[in-house]
């Protein structure tokens, strides 16, 4: 905690880098690209898995778990799945190591061990999945089946950034099947809602709901549904994705079933994924110069109590505190009293406003006396002394503020960073000045998005669900434009 | 459900692994020697995890994650570790497939995307973890430090068993350090403790806690704990370790702290798992030719209600049924009614008893009208009529009752197939007709060990740490033996 983090304004990339290592969240690990989650991003990540697979299991998903890999005969039949991902597999060729007889110690492959059919790590998981669903669905009466599987998958990225953009994450991937294309576009739509819900109400993230181009939709799907947010530099972050793959896995794997009326029909299927990326917009989207701004309903740590005594005092102090540690606790708050004596409450505040704890309690036995608590808010920073007799319902009632405070400085954020353009000059300005979302008209072809990504390095984030068609004139091409597009440069 | 299991006392691996199957807990995957973990049999392995991450964190441990692959030059560094599983460890060699020039539509390794360095896909994380520590640890202010990992891990086994023995499987593994052998120890002894009460109380299996002998001792530890619970086939399963790796692990990877004092020592360090074998024990300790018997701690579903009914009266009866169901979840008990309407009793009865649901409650409209309800368990296949109005009470005392049976049940098995020899006639024979444990006099040398292991195929589970030191002879040797071990026939 000896120095201060790089600011925001100066090197935002470097301040996100830094205080993720330096907030306890997570570090680059030794296997090159791969990162070691640490304990405190860690229980982060655990908050955000248990309310996402309660929202799960409510929408009456069950969980299973399906193999790490793929073989290649498996992982090639759904072809636009495969080419999507075959550049960035780690395949395991073999299954064996021996002692190396030119390096005693050390260790090489059994060149002998070799697989017959080479292993991939999975990327993503649907042709391991639909290769078993054509062994569970038979009749209409199997379905829909509402499978969701929490698991690691690699995909070898050359340039990567903790939680971000890593060679191997940490995700949840439902898989589900359905009778009708109907009911699999409204599962697709369901799960999108479920998306956006736990990014706004828990991560106080607001996010726009939309459609990807056909440039941006995950391979082998028809449509890619999405949530995009917005940082605080101005760039987007796909914070979830919901895709309709039609018939494409059923077919590539002859996944069919009996309709009621007797006939044989092939499935109709869904994926539908978040991430550790998850901890990345968390981060990047609420935090300051000073740390981490954490979202009450998702902090490890909601109150950190820190005594204020002088030598010898501490053991009393402590003792005076517990009834107001037990009344928060009772309240269902998680609070931590930092009982450390080796370290300055100047020290420990610091260090509490880095890990992005909402509030923080500083007690020592004057203010005891006077029957108040000094209490500061993280993310206004606000001071305030607050009596001790309702602290617990103080204290409760300022963690449902501090929660919607930091939705709604996101909020208008994005607001103040959404700008509608109708000429390509002005969207050029605007990205290299503004930045945030550029809501422009698009003609629609993957060429036009194409060259404008080339040309600005922004990519159409979606055709947002809440936009009206509205004819227009592409700013680029001049050709008719249907619909005004979100475009960003994104993470 | 149409036809019947095989017997257990027809062939018990049979009866096992169909038993898996059609309870719905997993099957073989597409991919050689791994399984799905299906809905039903994950919903199981959710509630072991829960309940021992629970007694993990109130032990004082954090969870965290490591990454899934080990570079080579990490994996070698602890060299007796790396020796014990360098024959089978999944490789990664290359990161990337391409079109395969010969034949179009399908994929090949791209022979330019050869990795530097090969990745060896995590048998055990003890190698990337302790590579991790050295940066984590620099004083005795960093100690203890007890971290806990959930994941997948990958041992390329040639002949697998769903559950018991499979390529991959999940886990949990614990890797802690601390600034004395005695603390080590402790922690050692202290996480055997919680495995074995977690065993007893929760899976309703006795265990035998006990050390290892040197040939079964985890590659690299000064000393293996583990629990060793008896199939109903008389065999042993191994169904927890924990391991005290002394300085070995520290000095591989070179973490070392400064003391009070100021000097430099090397730390000490544990590690400890559990993983999805545990399912396999839990099906194999207490099922029967009828399916499975789940202790109500861990079933998913603990009361099955069946309506019993004529044409047309189910939507009545279910209403009538409501407030039971009601009552029942109100008390925390997991309740599922089967309401469908295209199955007879029969059927629903034989599938829930496949599925080993602990209590069944069988209602119609007469029992209703009399005030009872049938209600058979699983367990002993007892059936009495019950009256309704305290219902909820009667359903919750059973359901204590049966975890208590099924546990004692176990128990006495265990108690009339444990026999103590001191001569190797009696060893074999004992081996050959009662199985079990066999408590024998040992020499405690490997190479008595390895012979019996020859002769017999059994091995020693463990030195008890309940059974006292007892001079003898060893019966195979005629050497003197300072304690009497366990041996059994193991999976």
């Amino acid at each position: 905690m000896s120095k201060s983090l790089p600011k925001r304004s100066e090197d935002y990339s470097l301040w996100y880098n830094e205080l993720v290592k330096r907030a306890g969240l997570a570090e680059n690990a030794a296997v090159r690209g791969c990162m070691v989650i640490k304990p405190y991003g860690y229980a982060i990540w655990e908050k955000m898995q248990q309310t996402l697979d309660g929202m799960f299991k409510r929408t009456g998903h069950q969980n299973a778990y399906f193999p790490l890999f793929v073989p290649k005969s498996l992982f090639e039949a759904e072809e636009k799945n495969a080419e999507g991902f075959a550049k960035e597999c780690a395949v395991v060729t073999h299954y064996r190591l021996q002692t190396d007889p030119e390096r005693p110690g050390k260790l090489r492959v059994d060149p002998n061990a070799k697989l017959e059919e080479e292993l991939v790590v999975r990327p993503t998981s649907e042709a391991i999945i639909w290769s078993t669903y054509k062994n569970w669905i038979q009749s209409y009466r199997d379905l829909p089946l509402l499978i969701n599987q929490w698991a690691n998958v690699v995909r070898w990225e050359m340039r990567t950034r903790l939680f971000l953009r890593t060679a191997e994450f940490l995700w949840q991937e439902g898989h589900t099947a359905h009778a009708t294309a109907e009911e699999a576009l409204a599962e697709t739509r369901q799960m999108l809602d479920v998306y956006a819900e736990f990014a706004e109400e828990w991560m106080a993230l607001p996010v726009v709901k939309g459609v990807k181009s056909e440039n941006e939709r995950f391979a082998g799907a028809l449509e890619t549904y999405c949530i995009e947010a917005l940082m605080q530099d101005g760039k987007a972050l796909q914070a979830g994705t919901s895709h309709f793959l039609g018939q494409n896995f059923a077919k590539a794997f002859d996944v069919q079933f009996q309709t009621k009326e007797g006939t044989l029909e092939h499935v109709w299927g869904t994926s539908w994924g978040v991430s550790t990326r998850l901890m990345g917009a968390l981060v990047m989207a609420h935090s300051d110069d000073e740390g981490l701004i954490l979202p009450p309903k998702l902090a490890p740590i909601q109150v950190v109590i820190v005594p204020i005594y002088k030598t010898g005092q501490l053991d009393e102090l402590l003792e005076r505190i517990r009834p107001m540690q037990q009344g928060l606790l009772e309240r269902g708050i998680s609070v931590k009293v930092d009982d450390r004596d080796t370290e300055r409450p100047g020290f420990k505040f610091a260090e509490w406003e880095m890990k992005g704890v909402p509030v923080r309690l500083a007690v020592g036995m004057r203010d005891l006396d006077a029957g108040t608590v000094e209490v500061a808010r993280r993310d206004t920073k606000e001071k305030m002394n607050l009596p001790l007799a309702d602290i617990v319902q103080s204290v409760d009632q300022l963690l449902q503020d501090i929660q919607t405070n930091i939705y709604n400085k996101a909020m208008r954020y994005r607001e103040q960073h959404t700008t509608r353009v109708t000429t390509y000059e002005e969207f050029k300005r605007v990205l290299d000045t503004t930045a945030g979302f550029v809501l422009a008209p698009w003609d629609g072809t993957p060429e036009t998005e194409e060259r404008i990504k080339e040309e600005t390095k922004a990519t159409i984030r979606c055709l947002a669900l809440n936009e009206p068609d509205e004819d227009g004139v592409d700013m680029l091409t001049g050709k008719p434009s249907a619909r005004y597009a979100y475009f960003a440069r994104a993470y």
